[in-house]
């Protein structure tokens, strides 16, 4: 490393994230690195790292959301984070308002609006076969699966008061989600509102996950058969907004927190 | 707040801080600000905030260590925070090596090595009465009870492996620790090496404790009527070595992570 690195750490309801700026390509990021950048104790924090590089390779795209999950490993997209990643651009005098980024998972559209809000299209949702199952517990419910492209199992309750600890929760059948899926228990709140909590694999209960709000809105629209959009999706860090048409939208506020150089000596000794 | 807030974020074996260096006391810290602060997902993140303040009421000391619980309530003391604290000072040029610096709990010597190491004096421990005993599920441990000054309670076990989740650990007997109990337990490696985990009251297993590293040291050597010096203490997020005399010296690494600014903005939306 020759000169300091610059971060910035913000996140959107709730799911939160470093960023690094490197227009030209030269961080070079370990798995080790990164885990450490993420870790709550030892390092900055976050559930994951953003960085964002200069690309000619997509089209329409002018930044590469390199994504990194808060364990160092690599992944496809994370919706949050691209709207997270949209705003800093933006505040950055990096990109337009109305712009693409591209993802390991493809090109992705971004607005920021004016209130600071972002959306981001999240690309369409595919439904999976009926039968889905979601065992919590000795409580086993009808889900209905999705993928997003990630997969998920949305569960509709009557009432999430007194849904307790949903840790463990598994989606069945055995063989419908060879590599887990990502579990969302839900309530409806009216015909465009529903609050959900969510149990990520890897990861455990978190405060959000957007692929999740998008796969609970679509699924309640299949559900109710509703017209009106968009639908709001309350997660435990705040609010989102979906609007399903064939591709999906993610709508929700970022809140950036700090902004500084990490320490060259901590950089080294944990690359 | 007029000017943007600087920060340094730093831990000392796990235990992490957020610095905010505040000469002149102007800063306004409630409780919520510094919960926020703490907040691992919508904050910076850490363990707690250490605010560095000019004094000239202390005797012997020119800074006064203003330590805030990640929850936003205010502290006596913190080991290892004094340990970061006073690095800070010495990395910023506004202290001396050898000084004091003036907390809740009193003045508290401090030395920072050639090293980079930090030893903290952090006063005598109070032996408690005989007869403290822990319970971890149905299992109930003869234990040392000392008070540096919180209080804990020390079970000594011939192994930690297959020690399993230590959370609901309780101290007794009924009305020997009316506020609760810090509570570790402790391998002993050799005559002056142990290895511990902690569970502290409010913020369940931590990586780190310093108060906890002396009441283990100190158990220790009453324990086994050891005379040499110091004791090593292996906690979960590395070693710390005290010495015990009239006063125990807390001594370990610190490291520094990052430094930067707050967001304006941030800040006054969450005072």
């Amino acid at each position: 490393m020759v000169t300091d690195v610059t971060f910035r750490k913000g996140h959107g309801t709730g799911n939160d994230f470093i960023l690094l700026t490197d227009p030209d390509d030269v961080l070079s990021l370990t798995p080790r690195l990164v885990a450490a950048l993420c870790d709550r104790h030892i390092g900055i924090g976050a559930d994951g790292v953003l960085r964002a590089v200069r690309t000619d390779e997509a089209p329409g795209a002018e930044w590469f959301m390199d994504y990194r999950n808060a364990d160092g490993s690599i992944a496809e997209m994370c919706g949050n984070g691209a709207r997270v990643f949209a705003r800093h651009l933006i505040d950055e005098g990096l990109t337009a308002p109305t712009s693409s980024i591209a993802t390991r998972g493809g090109v992705r559209d971004v607005i920021v609006h004016d209130s600071g809000d972002v959306s981001v299209s999240m690309g369409p949702v595919t439904p999976l076969d009926h039968g889905i199952t979601v065992t919590l517990g000795d409580d086993t419910y009808p889900a209905i699966g999705a993928l997003v492209p990630n997969p998920h199992a949305v569960v509709f309750l009557p009432t999430l008061t007194g849904l307790g600890d949903i840790s463990g929760a598994t989606a069945g059948p055995d063989g419908a989600f060879p590599d887990g899926a990502n579990i969302e228990f839900v309530e409806p709140l009216g015909p465009n509102h529903v609050v959900m909590r969510v149990w990520e694999r890897g990861s455990g209960e978190t405060l959000s996950c957007g692929t999740g709000a998008c796969a609970v809105a679509w699924a309640h629209r299949l559900r109710d058969d509703i017209e009106e959009q968009p639908v709001r999706v309350d997660v435990p860090g705040g609010s989102l907004q979906v609007t399903v048409r064939s591709d999906v939208t993610l709508t929700g506020p970022v809140e950036f927190v700090a902004r500084g150089t990490i320490d060259r000596d901590w950089w080294e000794s944990h690359s």
